[in-house]
C-alpha cells in the first residue's frame, strides 16, 4: 500500500519535486457530464445553430480554466501548457451533454489536473447560463479517460 | 418556455444589468461527491487524524476558489462574498467524500455559482492529492442543495 | 490647469481616496477598431454566421477582462460591476469591425476604464485569432463613448 | 485563401497544439500610440522629470500585463517570457506619446500577444492617470512592428 | 483565553460570515523595513532622484498586492478597497528604507491584512531590484501601526 | 560599484533579458518569523495537533503565493517551479514561529523571490488568523537563506 505522495516529512502539504522527471510529451483526456431536463436542453442544442451559443463561451471557459489549474488546485506545478482542446457530444435522448477536454504539454510532470479543470469549469458554465431556467442541473462523472507520457505510462479508464 | 438570459440582442454572451435588483442577504448550498477505492479513502481517512490532510488542502482550495468564481465563470458578476464554509461527511462504506459548501453575500445577485466552484474546487484537490494512488477517481453528483435570499425565493433540491 | 490626481505628496502614484464620494449608478460606454483586410474580414464575417465564431471568443474575452481591470490598470479601485455588455457593428466596405462595450455598477467611482479595457481585451483577441493569416492587422480609435453618473456629470465623445 | 487556425472540427475554439513546432528564440515589437491635447501632455512630460511620473507606472503595468497575457488572451498559449521592455517616444508637436514594448521568450510559439498586450496595458494605464483632466484621450495604432523567430520568419510592418 | 475564529466546528478553516457587522469606515496603516548596505542604500537614494527609481515599482507592486490579499490569504474577504497609498522613509545613518501602506474601505470587515500585504509586496520588490547587487538584503518589522472603525474600535500599537 | 540592473537606458524598470543564460537546477530557501505572545502561540501550538491547524492553512498560502510570485513582483520572469516546500521550527520558550521555504526550477534564472514570496505569504496567513486574538503580532527576519544554480553560483546567509 503506497502512502500519498504530496505531503513533507512533517506531514504538511507540498508541491512535490518533479525536476529529475525527464521531459516528456504528456497528454490527458477527461469528462464530464451536465444533465439537463428538457426543456433547458433544447434551448442550449438550438443555440449551437442559432443564436445564444452556451456552448461556445462554455468552450472559453475550459480552455482559460486549463490555463489557471496551478493557480486552483494548490499542490499543481505551474505547466506551459501547449495544447487545450474541449468537443461536446450531445445526447438527445438523455438531454445531456458530454463534455470532453484534452490537453498537452512537453514536461516533467502530467497535465490530468488540467484536463480535468478544464472539463468542471465547461460543465460549471453551462450550469451557470443555463441557471435562470433550471435549478436542478447536475454535474457528474467527472473522471480521467486517458493519459500519456511519463514514467507510470498510457491509462485508459476502465469504469462502467 | 423562457429563454436563455446570459445573451443580448445580437445573440452574443453578456454579463447581464443586475443594477435595479435589491440587495438582499443572499446563501446558497452546493454539493460534490468524490468517489475513492477502499485503499485511497482510508488513506485520506487516516490523515484527517494524523498526518497528511488531504482534505484541509482541499478545505483552502474551495474557499479560495469561491473568490475567484468571477475569473473561472465568463458571465459571473464579482460579488463580495460575506461568508465561505465547507464541511465534509466520510461514508466509510461507499469509501466516499461528501463535501458540502456554503456561500453567502448581500448583493443584487445570487452566490450559487460561489458555492458551486468552491464545492467542484475542493472535489479536484481531492482528485489531485490521491491521483498518484488511484487513477480511476470519479467526482460527480455536483448540485445546488438550498438558495435563499432574491426576488426567486427559496430553493431546496428535491432530486432522488 | 488642474493637476494629475493620483499621486500623493511625495509625488508617488496612489489609489485616491474615494470613501467620501457618492454612491450613484455609474455607466461608461467605450470603443475600439479592428482594421482587418479584405480576406480576413470575409473569414471573421463568414464565422458570424457558420463555424469558427472569432467575435463570440472576443467577447467573452473582453466581458473578462472588464472583471480583471484593477488588476490591469495599477491604480483602479476593485469595483462590482453590475453589467458589462458588447456589440460588434461590422464595415463591409472598410473591412472594419467597431467594437462597444458598456459597464456599469453602483458605486463611489467610475466605470470608463472597465469599458475601454473591455474594448481593449476584445480588439485584442480579434487579433489574435486573426494573426495567423494576417499580420498587419491594425487596432485603433480606442476611446470613451459615454459616461454617466458621479459627481462630474454626463459626458458625450464630441471627436471627429 | 488560408483559413483560420483557432477552431477545432467542430468548429469552436481551441489552444491549438504547438506541441511539435521548434523551440527557438522568438521575439516581438509593438506598438501604441496616446493622443494628449497640449494641457494634458505637458503634465505628464513634466512628471517625466519631477514628480508625479505617470510613464513610470504605465511601464510597470504593460510589463505585468505582458505576464498576464495567456489570462486575458482566451487562445495564447502560457509562456515563460524571458524579456519585456518598454520604451517611449514624446512627440511635443503633437502632444503624442509613441510606446514600443518588446518581448522575448524561447519556445514553440511566438510573443506578439504579449508586445501587443504590454503596450495595450501601458497606454490604458496613461490614460487611467490622465482621465482626470482630459476626457477625450484616445489610444490609437496598435500593431506590430517586428517578430523574430519560429517558422513563418522574420517581419517588420509596412504600414504607412 | 479566546480561541482562534477562522475555523468552523469540525476544525477546519473558514471565511467566518461577517454579513452582520456594521458597514462602517475602516483604516488600516501597517509598516515594513527593509535594511540594505550603504552600497545598495545609495543606489536606490540616488534613484529617487535620477534614473532607475527602485521605489516607484515597489509603490505600484504595494498597490496592486493590496487589491489582490483574498487571493494571497486564504481567508480573507474580497474587499473593495476604498484607498491604497504607500509612502517611505528613509534612514541615511541605517541605510534602512521605512515603508508605511495605508488602506481604507466602507464595509464589514477590517483592511489591516491589505496593508500589510501591501507593505509585504512593496519590501519584496525592493529586495527583488537590488538582489543582483546585495544578497542578504533584510525584510523586518512588518507590523500593524493604526486601526479604525467597527466594532473593536481604534487600534495604535505600542511595541518598542 | 556595481549599479542596478533592472533599469533600462531610459532609466525605466524593466524584466531584464534572460535568454542566453544557461538552464541549470537552481534552488533557493528563505525565511520568516513570526512574534507571537504566549497566548496566541499556545492556541496556534494546539492547533497543531488537535483542532484548528493554523499551520496547515498557511503552508497552503505559501505554497501558492510562490506560484504567483511573477504576478506579484513587477520585474520577476515567470517560472515553473519544479518544486516549493515549507517547514516550521517552534520556539516555545519565545513563542515564536520560525517558517523555512525551498523553491526549485530548472531555468534560466534563480528563485529566490520565490521562496521569499512564500515565506511571507505563509507569515502574513498566519498573522491573519491569529489577528482577532492579538493584534501587535510581528512579522521579521525576511531573508535569503541559502541558493544554488546559475552563474552567479552559491550563496549562504552569514548574518548574526
Amino acid at each position: 500500500m503506497e502512502g500519498l505522495t504530496h505531503f513533507n516529512k512533517e506531514g504538511r502539504a507540498t508541491m512535490v519535486d518533479v525536476s529529475d522527471k525527464a521531459i516528456t510529451t504528456r497528454t490527458a483526456t477527461a469528462c464530464a457530464t451536465v444533465k439537463l431536463n428538457e426543456n433547458t436542453y433544447k434551448l442550449v442544442r438550438e443555440g449551437k445553430m442559432k443564436k445564444g451559443d452556451v456552448l461556445a463561451v462554455a468552450q472559453v471557459a475550459g480552455i482559460m480554466a486549463a490555463k489557471k489549474t496551478p493557480d486552483i488546485i494548490p499542490m499543481c506545478h505551474p505547466i506551459a501548457l501547449t495544447k487545450v482542446d474541449i468537443s461536446y457530444e450531445m445526447d438527445d435522448e438523455k438531454s445531456t451533454i458530454y463534455i470532453e477536454s484534452t490537453t498537452k504539454c512537453k514536461g516533467e510532470t502530467g497535465v490530468e489536473m488540467e484536463a480535468l479543470t478544464a472539463a468542471s469549469a465547461c460543465a460549471l458554465t453551462i450550469y451557470d447560463m443555463c441557471k435562470a431556467i433550471q435549478r436542478d442541473i447536475e454535474i457528474s462523472d467527472i473522471h480521467l479517460l486517458t493519459k500519456s507520457g511519463g514514467k507510470s505510462g498510457d491509462y485508459n479508464y476502465k469504469g462502467e
